[in-house]
């Protein structure tokens, strides 16, 4: 089984590989000349890494040159701002990250939700004025990883990518829903998901490689599925909701739920309102919101930790119907690759590399060292 | 736009239409004669009747012979349970419901949830020991009353539906999941899914129809799709995921999701685990697990209210593809379907109807008067 958002972690000819500890140090030391304080760019450039290192592309080092570094140019993205606490309820905060850069801060928003779960059983931190946070599920993992389940759900800011069934204009965000708990020792479960059928990424992976995409993927202003995955960038076709058929109530209404308690509670941007009318400027993903929650069942029964790795472990139990694919949860996957990576070394396209060692140049430091290729 | 777990709402020849009041009193004497107090049995009554009167039979009147009654005469339902909290940390709640009748101590827990959130920002009563509560999504719209933001998520107790995808064998239920927030005045905001392509009513009508059923529904022990309905109940078809294709595993993820958030939370019973063996009894929905959180956007900040206003009028707003349907959110047209059915009467099938009828005089008491053939 295979998170269902990525592409398949086959490496392409054209990939290099560089060691995962010389990737972060490297990330993290461009980030850092671009304000971040050193134990920010830490985080972020973990956070960022973390798609390549578990097979996330969309989500990985591609991002670097393509969002946070423009954005931090254009001061999109404040590198040195100190999130405000807004209000503080104890098992409850709201708070304005001021544009910090999400990478960092999404992380930072779990551990502070996982520091009152422990004492309230549950944590809840509802952040307005966030940025672009890469894998949803690389944040809220942090719950799992002190015995805890976690949560992450995100909007898209003002961004407008997929009209509700029926309708002709993009109204939300790919609106991500992450949810982590402990399973099986080191290999949490992760479910990281866009509501969308896929993210904006699967579609423009397909168009950079000439392939046509399956008919659930995109529609056109009157819902008729296109399989051209160019016509996207283009403007002349939308994603469509997870769920097929009648299904896609389904994913527009866990899109609409997202935008609830991601952005409408902490007052955050919304895709919906205001509407930039049909000569505007298409609206940016700028005061994203979100919800950081971590809930801490050993603060209400003692069994938890060992009721999950039983639960898990029949999960992988399941007879498969083909022998040679075991069953899998969402998160086994990502985390073996991750081990393998951590052995062999991280690939990277080619042109990702590229962008890497320029922006380290930029930075004056130098880049990772290759492994080789593929 | 339709919930999607939803028939049609379009009555049959043979329905019969009673009076909503007349409906809901009579259901709540008979369940009042099985051993409920009276308030108890009203707010039972009124979940119950909620299906009928919005459109959603599969979780309505249909379910009062087929597992009410007979749940409640077996001692798999205790009428005059007395749910136990077991932890109480202020925001949080570990309950035991102690096989109370799931369509009243839903709503109870969600109500317990609001008050909590009123204080904490956030309410959260984990659920084990419980029973069939009917619509999660009734219960969850109990928040958005006080201008809440209301969850309810349950597992099906030690239930097996739906293999994991690649999996021979059932798992986990279809896990349904609701999300209810404040929208347009008098039409809330409520998701009531099953995180399933469709729940088992769905099937089971098409069955009793003689309809074929589409190809996303159900599929064989070698994950191979079937269209025969009957195939289900004769157990050589399982139900599929929320998700077409590769999109399954978000399903998947998703029902998993709600296992651990609703069951392995709070130590309820679990579909994967213990395995019943080849040769053991199928295992029933005992021992249900759910979550019933309310979260409180006024304790955090101002405006909430108007904001939600603005965002679903804006949903309505969208040009829609076909100029007959406009654009709703989920829960609107089941709002629409309760308000009609209070006017002119709740239609029932004639045999759910005989149904009721039989149970009232079993109870001593007068059936709902007739208004009329459709």
């Amino acid at each position: 089984m295979t998170r269902s958002d990525t592409a398949p972690p086959v490496p392409a000819r054209s990939d290099v590989r560089v060691a995962h500890a010389d990737l972060a140090a490297c990330t993290a030391r461009i980030l850092a000349a671009r304000g971040l304080a050193p134990d920010r760019a830490d985080a972020a450039a973990a956070a960022l890494c973390h798609g390549d290192l578990t097979g996330v592309r969309s989500h990985g080092l591609a991002n670097l040159a393509r969002i946070y570094l423009p954005a931090l140019h254009s001061g999109r993205i404040d590198p040195a701002a100190e999130p405000r606490v807004l209000s503080d309820l104890g098992a409850c905060l709201l708070v304005d990250a001021r544009r910090a850069l999400g990478l960092w801060q999404a992380g930072a928003a779990v551990d502070l939700a996982v520091e009152r779960a422990r004492h309230h059983g549950a944590g809840l931190v509802w952040v307005r004025g966030a940025t672009h946070f890469g894998c949803a599920g690389h944040h809220a993992a942090r719950a799992a990883e002190h015995g805890m389940v976690g949560i992450v759900a995100a909007n898209c800011g003002r961004q407008r990518i997929a009209p509700p069934p029926g309708g002709r204009r993009p109204l939300l965000g790919t609106n991500p829903l992450a949810v982590a708990a402990p399973a099986l020792p080191g290999r949490p479960f992760v479910l990281d998901m866009s509501t969308t059928a896929v993210p904006t990424g699967r579609v423009r992976e397909a168009a950079r490689a000439g392939r046509a995409i399956p008919e659930g993927w995109l529609a056109d202003d009157l819902g008729r599925p296109v399989t051209d995955p160019a016509a996207f960038d283009r403007g002349e076709a939308h994603l469509r909701w997870l769920g097929q058929g009648e299904g896609a109530y389904k994913g527009f209404g866990l899109g609409l739920a997202v935008e609830v308690l991601a952005a409408l509670v902490p007052g955050a941007g919304l895709g919906p309102w205001p509407d930039p009318g049909a000569g505007g400027a298409a609206p940016a993903d700028d005061d994203i919101g979100f919800l950081a929650a971590a809930f801490a069942p050993a603060a209400l029964r003692a069994g938890f930790a060992d009721d999950a790795r039983t639960l898990f472990a029949e999960v992988l139990a399941c007879p498969p119907t083909d022998p040679a694919s075991p069953v899998r949860y969402p998160g086994w996957p990502e985390a073996e690759r991750a081990a393998e990576h951590r052995r062999t070394g991280v690939p990277l396209a080619e042109a990702v590399y590229r962008e890497l060692a320029a922006a380290a140049a930029a930075a004056g430091t130098a880049a990772p060292a290759l492994i080789g290729g593929v």
